[in-house]
């Protein structure tokens, strides 16, 4: 069965003022959807990056993979690799032919009339359990109308938010993105939901804003209260110096993203745990792959998320319900983003967790009429690349992102 | 779609008197073919070993398994595990399992109308170049008639053996089974060879025979004749010594056998390829992980083999096309058995290689009538597991086969 057409819509929808250790989110979010058309017409969907570089290398492989099975997605992933030659890195490689797996693995199981989980070994377990995201954040964006989350700048602010985001999904474990404000409101952001959430599983995400002698401040300061620390530090080896003190493993979706990037880590014992994420690691049986290095050296597997809507959602939660080593609750920001989702119904979380989407293939269908608005939002935005940083910079020219901020 | 049966049938075929560090092959070669049976009547196929633990714990797990979905195969997986429990070793439970997932997957592609290598992601090469795999060995067994491939125990004898089989299967490379005779006589073999057939990839497995020192002299003896030089010495760290001063890649399929064993050989440095095998990693899937592994740690892979029968080559063939990293030809000791084979259209190499069979599922059919001549052999031999060194002593009954030998 072989591959007619790659239809390539880029897409903006609304996002919240979220902020981290770059900036903060801009009104618009962007990410692109493709629709993979088979001989016959059946479709399959992917989604990953908005950024105009993605968009270009998509439109660059479209020619070379038109004609190649549905099936042969090893071979498309070398296909994609040579049309997009040297200068492309691997890494921005594995973020275009993602896409194209999944739309890829969508379309056969639709073919197939099976889930696309089971081509991925089956299900070993039929929910899958994500956390719940929790930002720092603005009542609203600047000259807009609140987004109706409500302004959260402190502790009673984050454990407020958390409580609705359990209240409305449910979720059995947190997470915070931190690196915003100096490390001692951030643990005592942590300590306020140890204490509303007794026994919850807590983590906190400052994006390497972090030196090393704070992140082991830090470490020390939350010993108790965490899960697992993520990312607290760039650099493996700045990790590797973190990880030997830190009494809670080391989480990772910045220096461990793609095979290069593992030798270094189990080397040094730098992490504990891998965020692994299909859209970074070239599709889902990458991902599954990665989920057998962290067994072979001993690696826990948790799941980072960018912002994304619900055809990555589906393919997120079939990877993850496919994958024994992903013992950890998943990240998303769907509840973010999940009004302007393209599929026709979207997800809802059922005390916190996702079941996995029977079928066939990734199990959601596109609303059309959704997909032309957002994609007329996106042209009309004349926006291209993401930029928390210069984003932040309209409210504070000073802003200065340079790491470690702390 | 579920299992509703798993029939398990042991079978003994004809096999030469091929010789090894271990002693020689016996008359009758073990193994097991199970058929898988899904609700409708559906059979997929799965072989293995045939030892007597292996069909034991084959009929131990069979009604655990019965009413899956044959598309579970990593629940499967940890059904096994369950129910062969602490006592049996993971790499014994991967022998049981890698059966079965075979025989799933042939299902599944059965099932779905598609071969197995597109649900492993597609063929990335059309044909699977093995290896003319070279014994020493007897004229005939004793007190039986010739074999028709002649004695072969010295290097002419040897040459003579690589010309037939090279006549016979057209074969690019060539591999001795080393580790019978002193290191000298073996090299001068291996010479041999590389004088008879310049520029063809040569490689001699002694199957851990030789001591540190011996494996050093071999190394430096055949520089620039082999290809790579699989399993001189036993341990993973003794490995390791010899690679630090060997010229070509060490392969192995004895220190690097589960993805527990990976971790000390990453760290030593200990092989530079590693030598999959489907029977004890786990099945298809996982040997396509191993890839990934390879591939992430900058290794190679090539592929074992033991003595075994159509199901298990269509399987090996299946998976070498998909995997990418699987860039040495494989090999098999498939051209010593083939008479006995139990599909109905036995395969044969075209210039040393295996077309991808087309399937659906594994692309070969049962051959019902010597399925069941080969079980009423197994049954009339009495035998139950292999036994080189005993027999070896029928002939010379002071045979030492304690390693290193030289």
């Amino acid at each position: 069965m072989k591959i007619s057409d790659l239809i390539i819509t880029p897409l903006a929808f609304a996002d919240p003022a979220l902020l981290n250790s770059t900036g903060v989110h801009e009104p618009l979010a962007l990410r692109t959807v493709v629709q993979l058309v088979v001989d016959g017409g059946l479709v399959g969907l992917g989604e990953g990056s908005g950024e105009r570089e993605v968009l270009d290398r998509l439109e660059l492989v479209r020619a070379a993979i038109i004609g190649q099975s549905v099936f042969d997605t090893s071979a498309i992933e070398l296909i994609v690799a040579a049309v997009l030659g040297p200068d492309v890195t691997p890494l921005q490689k594995r973020a275009v032919f993602s896409i194209i797996e999944v739309a890829c693995l969508d379309a056969q199981g639709k073919l197939l009339s099976v889930p696309v989980v089971d081509l991925l070994g089956g299900a070993v377990r039929s929910e899958v359990p994500y956390s719940g995201y929790l930002f720092y954040k603005w009542a609203g964006h600047p000259d807009a109308v609140a987004d109706g989350w409500g302004e959260a700048l402190d502790p009673a602010g984050i454990v407020d938010q958390a409580r609705r985001m359990i209240d409305l999904h449910g979720f059995r474990s947190l997470k915070l993105k931190g690196g915003v404000f100096p490390p001692d409101e951030e643990i005592a952001a942590m300590r306020a939901l140890a204490g509303a959430f007794p026994g919850m599983p807590l983590r906190i995400d400052p994006n390497g804003a972090w030196s090393v002698e704070t992140s082991k401040y830090v470490a020390r300061e939350l010993a108790g209260v965490l899960e697992y620390l993520e990312d607290p530090t760039l650099t493996t080896a700045a990790m590797a110096e973190v990880a030997a003190v830190a009494s809670m493993p080391l989480a990772t979706n910045m220096c461990v993203i793609s095979p290069e990037t593992v030798p270094e880590a189990v080397r040094l014992n730098a992490v504990q745990i891998v965020l692994s994420d299909h859209h970074y690691w070239g599709g889902l049986r990458h991902t599954r792959e990665l989920g057998a290095i962290c067994d072979t050296f001993g690696l826990g597997m948790s799941m980072h998320s960018n912002s994304h809507l619900g055809v990555s959602l589906a393919a997120m939660t079939h990877v993850a319900a496919a994958t024994p080593d992903l013992a950890y609750a998943c990240d998303t920001h769907y509840p973010w983003n999940s009004l302007d989702d393209v599929v026709t119904t979207p997800f809802e979380f059922v005390d916190g967790a996702l079941a996995v989407p029977a079928g066939p293939g990734l199990g959601v269908e596109l609303n059309e009429a959704k997909l032309a608005e957002l994609n007329r939002r996106y042209v009309e935005s004349g926006r291209t690349t993401r930029a928390d940083t210069a984003y932040m910079r309209l409210v504070d020219p000073a802003y200065d992102p340079t790491l470690p901020r702390f």
